[in-house]
């Protein structure tokens, strides 16, 4: 579930075209995996002159007078736009607008499932950050939401603070928040099995693409202090002539207050927590260096950083963003309810205090049997979406952005 | 059903917004009228797991590889975006985009309804003639076809031909073609029952706007030779100096051939057809001026130009806009159709001879029962969807944009 975009690309089978026929896979995909539902009747002259001409011009002329009934007369208020521009899918990289509509319709299938929200699917033809922008902003009286999927980092960051700031209905890369919310509702528990200390504890995010950058950020707002994160060249710190602005920031926030740099193999030695956002591969070696009661999520699919059976010999909680393996940190379990939250009570955005409560809510779903594999819950226990809801809700009317 | 940009407002009753919980049609439209279904069962890991990750990487991954295949594993072959800067909505005029979704969410809820299509509708925040040929370049993937939707003249007439010749999957301008389809059908059953020609009829044609421009532009396709055309300064010709390029186009067709024109009075001397899709009122001696056996399509909603009662008194066949009287000429006669037989043959666009195809069909569906008050069949005859949808799609294949 987790799009992290620097995980490795599977191999197309080198039959493929031939073999779609008979591949459950490509025979579910057939036709797409959604469809527009009408919610009035329309079976006559009648209905045809209440739901439009001429009874439509009357709720045109009432939205018009009065633009605040809008959400209350159309579909909008319940609506996400997924938008892509298809350069960061799964773990496939940059195909395209067209290649990452499958996953743009998945996305739009599971906010209907996990939370009755209508999600659209838009994959735009232009990976250009101020082109981008300004489509979203000229279509955003369509929609009650967007949420961003699989753009690539760093235009990902730009993208969506300027939508946050043109916009005034919630606007929320998955890629990053969605990840960082269930990543952070899983650490919270393994820390409570671990008995480590938010102030003291060392973690390691490996990766800082949009899921990195995230993870560290809602990290950082959760009371953690002790963050080093590698990209493909070594922790950012300081010193390094070689990053963009979002890690020179991140730089600032992490290495650069604690003083801890280096190699992975140097970073990871007396660790408490590694988290691996990157793909790759963590050697055995370098597990072993970590501190006791270590903490291990390898969430790149469908390869972890650290296999879980190798993460087990050395760690006492490990989690995947794998649905093979206990513990999977999968974004579906974050979304769908924040989404929920935010349109039960109209809100104007989505705020880090939103965040952290669908975090809390979430960790708290399995705070009674909380186990070492049992740290976060499944996506089809029925009480994550609500609870999620419930508390981003209550969120949002604390941070003064829901609009009733 | 015929949404013109001419026609006069309907006024909102001052207690309106008192008024909305009791009344049937705010009732009926609260939290809009449709909704988004998965056509694809999601209710556990094993079909997450076809549906979205890891299984759909698969879908994306061969749809990177040969694009061909796209319309066969997505929604998007199925969908038609709606589309409305919101400047010309039903008689309503510029009411911005929001005030113009309940009528988009109609014509989607149409759509699915008389076609199965799948309508998104989607209002722009720009009335800039680039800004909204960009903006729906760029989102252009997300759909299988475009129906532009109560866009002002001439702006529309530039937004479509710009769309058409930029993509590569069907642009229709609903207000232009839609009702020219639909009038045409009509006119050539009235014709059939005066037993008047082509070549020598005499028509006026009141209003330039979209509608009035695609109805002329059909006519004469169609054989029709000796139009009128007047604006709010009276009938188009060449000696006028305050025509914009789509009139001046226009007058050389019409008048400026067959030398005929003057006021609405004197082109109506002896007319034989008055077809009005401009709103305002012809006068009892205007009317009476015709030649025997007229035929008088009083359009605009919803107060037609020649009121039928008036009408009935000097003509031999009426239509209007109007559920309430005999022979609506009602777009969704034709749209719904048309999109259909062009996605069925996954049509790279609707050509001239579609449209004509679609008018053909229609007429037909009538012939045997034909009768003055019923030269057209109702929006809801089972037949109408089909047989329209059948028609367009050969007259795809005969004009070569059939994709299969």
């Amino acid at each position: 579930m987790v799009a992290f975009d620097q995980i490795s690309p599977v191999d197309p089978a080198p039959d493929a075209r031939e073999g779609r026929a008979s591949d459950p896979v490509f025979v579910l995909h057939e036709g797409g995996k959604m469809e527009i539902a009408a919610t009035v009747a329309l079976n006559g002259p009648d209905e045809l002159s209440l739901a439009y001409t001429p009874g439509v011009a009357e709720v045109c002329t009432a939205i018009a007078e009065d633009p605040s009934i809008y959400p209350d007369y159309t579909w909008t208020a319940n609506t996400v736009a997924v938008i892509t521009d298809g350069t960061a899918v799964l773990g496939l990289g940059d195909i395209g607008p067209r290649a990452a509509m499958p996953v743009m319709e998945g996305k739009a299938v599971l906010f209907k499932q996990f939370a009755g929200i209508d999600g659209i699917p838009i994959c735009l033809d232009t990976t250009d950050t101020e082109e981008i922008i300004e489509t979203i902003i000229r279509m955003a009286p369509s929609f009650g939401g967007i949420n961003l999927e699989d753009i690539s980092a760093p235009r990902c960051f730009e993208i969506e603070e300027r939508l946050k700031q043109a916009l005034d209905i919630p606007v929320f890369h998955d890629d990053q928040h969605g990840t960082a919310v269930v990543t952070l509702a899983a650490l919270e528990n393994a820390m409570k099995l671990t008995g480590k200390y938010h102030d003291t504890v060392r973690i390691v995010v490996s990766g800082a693409g949009a899921a990195g950058v995230a993870v560290t950020r809602i990290l950082l707002a959760a009371g953690y202090r002790d963050i080093a994160v590698l990209d493909r060249s070594g922790v950012l710190h300081r010193d390094r002539a070689d990053m963009n602005a979002s890690k020179r920031s991140l730089a600032a926030d992490t290495a650069d207050t604690t003083g801890r740099w280096g190699s992975l193999a140097a970073v990871m030695e007396g660790a408490d927590v590694y988290i691996g956002l990157s793909g790759g591969s963590v050697p055995e070696d370098v597990v072993a260096s970590m501190a006791d009661e270590a903490i291990i999520f390898g969430l790149a699919n469908p390869t972890p950083e650290v296999h879980p059976d190798l993460a087990h010999k050395y760690a006492r909680v490990v989690a995947t963003g794998r649905s093979d393996f206990p513990n999977q940190i999968n974004n579906v379990l974050a979304f769908p309810g924040i989404f929920r939250g935010a349109f039960d009570v109209r809100a104007t955005a989505i705020t880090e205090g939103m965040k952290l409560a669908a975090a809390q809510a979430l960790a708290a779903i399995v705070s009674d049997e909380l186990r070492e594999d049992y740290i976060i819950p499944s996506p089809f226990d029925p009480r994550v979406g609500p609870t999620v809801a419930a508390a981003v809700a209550e969120a949002a009317r604390r941070d003064g952005v829901a609009r009733r």
